[in-house]
């Protein structure tokens, strides 16, 4: 008997990810080739998360020495570290209280790399201004974006109060919205457009919300997860006018702004392409712009930490949300890594010529990666890939026969979980269905991330065209 | 123009902490000294924070060289770390994906881990068991506490979901009920008896309820924060009793269990009790047990991690609270520094001696700390400390003469936040006052940290002194 009579609904409607059985099945595996079990492979390939690490990418030096060295400055004495790496260490030690990473710190973040971080925005903006008290830090940017909600969500509110967020789109926002008793509002891409979003499309799910839920606020990320797309400075200000005349706030994911190889394709910010439009807009559509440690070239997903940018805030607004931010402090080590994504070595530098190499060489391997995923997956007629422009996932369709489809509800599965299901059991690799980030009735797609090492996207590639076309042959 | 009309009530709730206008004083001070201003002190001390690194105590080298080996691996390779440091940085590298402390990891935290956490447990506790399955890591203790909160807190019903907390009781939580749309039941602990939870008192505040609000929990710290009491087995155990009879779920807050320095103290876990107690109880009352690497001789709350063990909880809960959980992962490196707090480095280790070593000497500073702080406050006829027994605080009274009282109001500040500011503006201590923390109408109080160098202290204790004479022939 539990003394709890009632979960509340909040939490009782939080949704459980489909994939779960995919998680569970892995594990058994995993156990089962421990044991000896002989199966047509030797290990899992686990590509379901966006987690380059996970994936064999290899940290770059540079952001590891500078944490070492300020955990164990002794290390600092010998000869080991880079004369820049040391310098960089000391002086953020310098910034923490007691000259410890150890410390709490302000909630925001650490004052110095606040600024750092305003710096590279204006650089990276071409000079549009940031100050740093617009700028939270946050145990990653998720926990950032879920804060903001909390702002913008009135939990108490009939009717309730809607976002519109893209359809495909990671669960975990979806997740966030619902759990703060939110309406998530759908708006589709167009696939066969490169994931285009369409401005029809984005009045078709405001039209929709009519007599459901009040409509605050418009995410999207760019560029894109699951899908690769890359969003057009064109594209990115129709949104920002669409918004400004229906009055809603802008939550713009700019996790992957790093990470674009599409060759026409270039990262404009939200922020950078309000500031293009001018006044009246520039001053007064509302916006928050997420980034973090955790993608990108550095792919420190196990520090934790992120940032969101607020622009054009009602200061009332941003009193509480500094409240909201006053209840939690940031990992240290985060915010240090944060400092060395936005102030990496320089030219001349003692550390650049390796920071060079090693970034050169992920850069290099994602381009070959999306080359061969775009071929291999095009290559079957029942498979479809549009072109990969930047994030670090492919999110390809997948066109399944009616017996397959029949068979997966035969087990009570989705269709795609069932195909990577069986592509687990099969092949040991591991991809998550498109039922978990939603996409149109009818379609079915795979999402695996394409950071990995050259070699091990071959392996997979093997595995996955292998596996591939004997379950069409098994369902045809 | 906001396009915000409403700010959630949740927030708009959301309690402004007191000492924000010290905070900000302390800054302007800063400045000030940076600027050469001149005053009768050349830095401020800021004990207010329950932050041992801040307050110049240094970290353990066993837990940075692991963590920094973890960081950057080529470390290993030459002489300067010991073979103990390599082996557990080898060991706990093997349990993060891809072998890096950048990937994700399972969100209740890395199965290794958790199974090292649950054998500390078990040994702390006598051999009672502990599943690692009922254990979450999590990003600060807070964090977890404010999940299990999620679960018991219905912020729909009517009438509001009450808990009871001990006045006083560190302002975290506080801020997290309240947030939650819980109503905070107050039981007064008896400072005179050294703080002790009386029976009656948690019956009159159980009383006080009716009618009120419906409550579910009853939340205790042990030791104490922001009062250093340390509670005996025998008052736990009518503190399970009771939440037995009144069917309250217990929220023990342990974060301090290996800071327990009162000649008469022991550090007993409201699991330990609970068990001992036998069955039906121990089968079924309800217990969520929190702890951290940022609090006792680690000290590492840079690091922001945490967790809690849950007992007897139904299938049902567990499964909502294993979503909450979902929701984010906590950083790697502090679930390492875990790993060595819950097995630190053993007799015969390599390690070993200059663990003791640094052990030692900050148990032993603050046990004289403990001694000066007693003996300095207990000489003024108008200040007084219970016997400190516990945890990283002191919480003496203050007797405010009445003209003081007064002036405080005149300035618009409550008495003890007026003498706060007063210490800080004229001797550079930032200490913070007991309004912050609850305390019974008219009593008067401060708070400040205890675990710091003995020097640090001694300054401390000299400029308080100085300071409090003078104030009080001040006002009297």
């Amino acid at each position: 008997m539990s003394v709890l009579q009632e979960i509340s609904s909040d939490v009782r409607n939080m949704k459980q990810m489909e994939n779960f059985v995919l998680f569970r099945r892995t594990n058994e595996i995993k156990e089962e080739l421990r044991r000896g079990v002989r199966k047509s492979y030797r290990e899992v390939i686990d590509v379901s998360w966006g987690d380059p690490h996970r994936a064999g990418v290899k940290p770059l030096s540079f952001v590891r020495q500078v944490l070492a060295a300020c955990l164990y400055p002794e290390l600092m004495d010998g000869d080991k570290l880079m004369v820049d790496v040391k310098q960089r260490a000391q002086r953020l030690l310098g910034t923490c209280a007691g000259g410890s990473v150890g410390s709490y710190c302000a909630t925001a973040g650490i004052p110095q790399i606040l600024q750092s971080i305003s710096q590279y925005i204006m650089r990276r903006d071409g000079g549009v201004p940031c100050h740093p008290e617009n700028i939270y830090i946050s145990p990653g940017s998720q926990w950032a974006l879920t804060n903001i909600l909390k702002v913008l969500v009135n939990s108490e509110a009939s009717p309730r109060t809607g976002v519109l967020i893209p359809v495909p789109c990671h669960s975990t926002t979806i997740i966030s919205l619902t759990t703060l008793g939110a309406v998530a509002v759908p708006y589709y891409l167009r696939e066969e457009r490169g994931w285009a979003l369409e401005m029809e499309e984005l009045q078709r799910a405001l039209d929709s919300a009519k007599g459901v839920c009040n409509p605050v606020a418009l995410y999207m990320i760019n560029p894109g997860n699951p899908a690769g797309y890359v969003q057009s400075r064109k594209s990115i200000q129709e949104v920002i006018r669409f918004a400004a005349e229906k009055k809603l706030f802008l939550l713009a994911d700019e996790v992957y702004q790093d990470c674009v190889y599409g060759k026409e394709s270039e990262f404009v910010s939200y922020k950078r392409a309000l500031a293009e439009i001018g006044a009246p807009l520039s001053d007064s559509v509302e916006l928050a712009s997420f980034h973090t440690a955790s993608k990108g070239l550095m792919g420190e997903c196990g520090l934790r930490t992120g940032y969101v940018e607020l622009v054009n805030l009602d200061p009332a607004v941003m009193k509480h949300i500094n409240n909201l931010f006053s209840t939690n402090s940031c990992p240290i080590l985060g915010q240090i890594a944060l400092d060395v994504m936005v102030n990496p070595p320089q030219p001349g530098d003692p550390s650049y010529p390796l920071y060079l190499k090693e970034t050169q060489h992920i850069r290099a391997s994602l381009a070959q990666n999306v080359r061969r995923v775009e071929e291999v997956i095009n290559s079957f007629p029942d498979f479809s890939c549009q072109p990969l422009e930047g994030g670090a996932f492919a999110f390809p369709r997948l066109f399944l026969p009616p017996k397959a489809i029949e068979r997966a509800k035969e087990a009570g599965l989705q269709p795609d979980t069932f195909y990577c299901l069986r592509l687990l059991e099969e092949a040991g690799v591991l991809f998550s269905p498109g039922t978990e980030y939603g996409q149109k009735e009818g379609t079915y797609h795979i999402r695996f991330c394409i950071m990995t090492p050259t070699d091990t996207m071959e392996e997979i590639l093997r595995r996955l065209s292998a596996f591939h076309e004997q379950f069409m042959k098994e369902f045809s």
